[in-house]
């Protein structure tokens, strides 16, 4: 049953429904309701009305038709090094796409302003007007308050603390940002796009730091506060390594590529990064691998916790470290069936990440999409609060 | 936006409509499908028409009235040495309640017939008709699948893997029961009764084992395959205590009221059960004093754990040995301050558990309360689909 402009919106999405004598009759709304919606969504430009030639007499049906093409997202992957720009169509296909290498503590006027032209630039390159532009999704490699967008204590995004996201691009794009932590939008694309089966997903990233993306009952999970999946400082094993959050035995210290290369370059190794830890694992370096092979036993061992906590039936396991995923999953494999109830594991899966290096792009992107298609932002659009 | 007829209701019970005319304005549904509901709902017994006798002159407005009062559920807690049964309106209020010893390994038969009688009695107690009943919620201390209501594998609950517990009451009462792990119903109770505010709370229950229940976003989060909550068996400390799982080192086998019994007991103590190490505490005892705060600080440990993954902002300690709580707690709340991420903790509060004796009676009531009245089941019931 639908009643709201979005649930109309949904039944034409969905191809239930293609005219307003549909739409009234799927609804149960007055035929007096259903045109006031209908012109509403078409006066925002969602929907177009045209007359259907098959018609054979008297005044033909008009048929109602998305406009997804014609509206437009931004998906936009902030990492420690990196900036990913990604223009795509609220139908989920992608216009334009950009890389840079980017530090993201040169701070936020510098790396939003970087954003700001590439976006221009990829709006350009894609021949769409910045006027098409619904909404933005932003992926931040810290915590962040979701209700307000704000990037909430970052360890490695200085000068970022608070800094009101949202309202850079309201001012610039006249559109609304949804900033998250990039975990977050990784699990929403994998869940959306390589896992669409599952309702209960972790996404468990493990690059120079540790963090988990949380999918509960088909949406994310990010808790009272928006810190949900805060997973690298939980305390693993018996190793009492010292972490730069000021306690011992984080399972980002044991387990992180930053404390791996840390540990191989105590051997005498050429290791400052997770990068350099793959490629030690790719030449076959036993140290390498025996570290790798040991930090997913520490993964699992963390993650056999959560599974008994959370029963998901999917684990993607997906970061820097994740191109080595044959050692590490077998790792992680090994301590989870070992320590976890067997009801909590007959049926997951753990699993690499499907999505690639453009996943926290593609999952910006459809929580860009998914906030300007709900319900209840088309109402307030139609209700003429614009954004 | 209302527009199923499960709407409809929630409009009458919010006090926002009283009115087929309301109904009509506040859905924008039409007339005839506003009259086609609320039908439904006056031959389904929910809803009753009456003249509204303030009327001046002309044919008066009829005004709705929910009948929840005539409509009641039953609320059956299940532990491993007692048996309550509550009977509830479906608007919350307690109508009759009994509590006996009964002993779970008994057996479904004998359990469920013991129910059974007790239902009856406390029917007949309270003056309604067995056909007054619309749902059953059942607490039982053990893993179950939710959806088909059937236990699985529980280790306390000998002869009832698999059993059919949904299907005893259909064939005994002709309505549905809806069938949850005891922590579950509990973790309910407190956040609909004692924490309205928050929607994100963990209920842990330290007992002769260790559980918790979740709820997330304002509801029940059972998981994938309905196990979740299941931290018992999570591994805690450098302690290699075996555990009745056959794994060592689980927080039950460390902090658990039957390992605290054995330890004491080990001492020269007489403590058989938690109930004794709750004894030993009240009566100042050193070494039980010592343990409960130990006790404390690993089910801490592992919370921390859960606090950085979850972001929960209510923590509830309830079960045998939260009666000697500020022993407990002080060591619950040292652990988690210590090992979460301060944006986890910052506005986190640990609470005893509020609803006393009967949480897990009152869940499983509000279970079926919810379940009677859900949106969804109310179209299936006026699609003629009884239970």
């Amino acid at each position: 049953m639908a009643s709201s402009p979005g649930d109309v919106l949904a039944l034409l999405r969905a191809g239930a429904a293609a005219t307003r004598a549909d739409l009234a009759r799927l609804t149960g709304l007055a035929r007096s309701t259903v045109s006031q919606r209908v012109d509403a969504l078409i006066a925002h430009g969602f929907v177009t009305e045209e007359a259907d030639g098959s018609s054979t007499g008297g005044r033909p049906p008009r048929k109602l038709r998305l406009r997804t093409r014609e509206h437009a997202v931004a998906g936009v992957d902030l990492g420690a090094s990196h900036c990913r720009v990604l223009l795509m169509d609220v139908g989920g296909q992608t216009l334009a796409l950009r890389e840079d290498p980017l530090s993201i503590a040169d701070g936020p006027q510098s790396v939003l302003g970087h954003v700001e032209r590439t976006l221009h630039a990829l709006l350009k390159e894609a021949g769409r007007d910045p006027s098409t532009l619904q909404s933005i999704g932003v992926g931040v490699p810290g915590p962040v308050e979701f209700s307000t967008g704000r990037p909430v204590d970052p360890p490695i995004m200085p000068g970022w603390h608070q800094y009101p996201i949202p309202e850079f691009f309201a001012d610039r794009f006249q559109v609304r940002a949804l900033v998250d932590n990039d975990v977050n939008v990784m699990a929403l694309a994998e869940q959306r796009r390589a896992f669409p089966d599952t309702r209960y997903l972790l996404y468990i990233k493990v690059g120079t730091g540790i963090g988990c993306g949380i999918v509960a009952d088909g949406r994310l999970h990010r808790g009272a506060q928006g810190s949900a999946g805060d997973i690298g400082h939980i305390r693993v094993g018996e190793l009492d390594e010292p972490c730069r959050c000021g306690n011992s035995g984080c399972l980002e210290a044991v387990a992180g590529g930053a404390a791996l290369a840390r540990r191989l370059s105590d051997l005498g190794l050429a290791a400052a990064s997770g990068s350099d830890v793959v490629r030690l694992v790719k030449s076959g370096h036993r140290d390498a691998v025996r570290m790798v092979r040991e930090a997913g036993r520490a993964v699992g061992e963390v993650l056999a916790g959560l599974v008994n906590f959370f029963n998901p039936d999917t684990v993607v396991v997906g970061g820097a470290l994740a191109a080595v995923h044959d050692q590490l999953l077998a790792g992680v494999r090994e301590a989870v069936y070992r320590r976890s109830h067997p009801l909590a594991t007959h049926v997951l899966r753990i699993e690499p990440s499907r999505t690639g290096e453009n996943a926290a792009a593609i999952g910006a992107g459809i929580l860009a999409v998914e906030h300007a298609l709900s319900p209840r932002e088309v109402d307030r659009v139609v209700a003429g609060g614009g954004y």
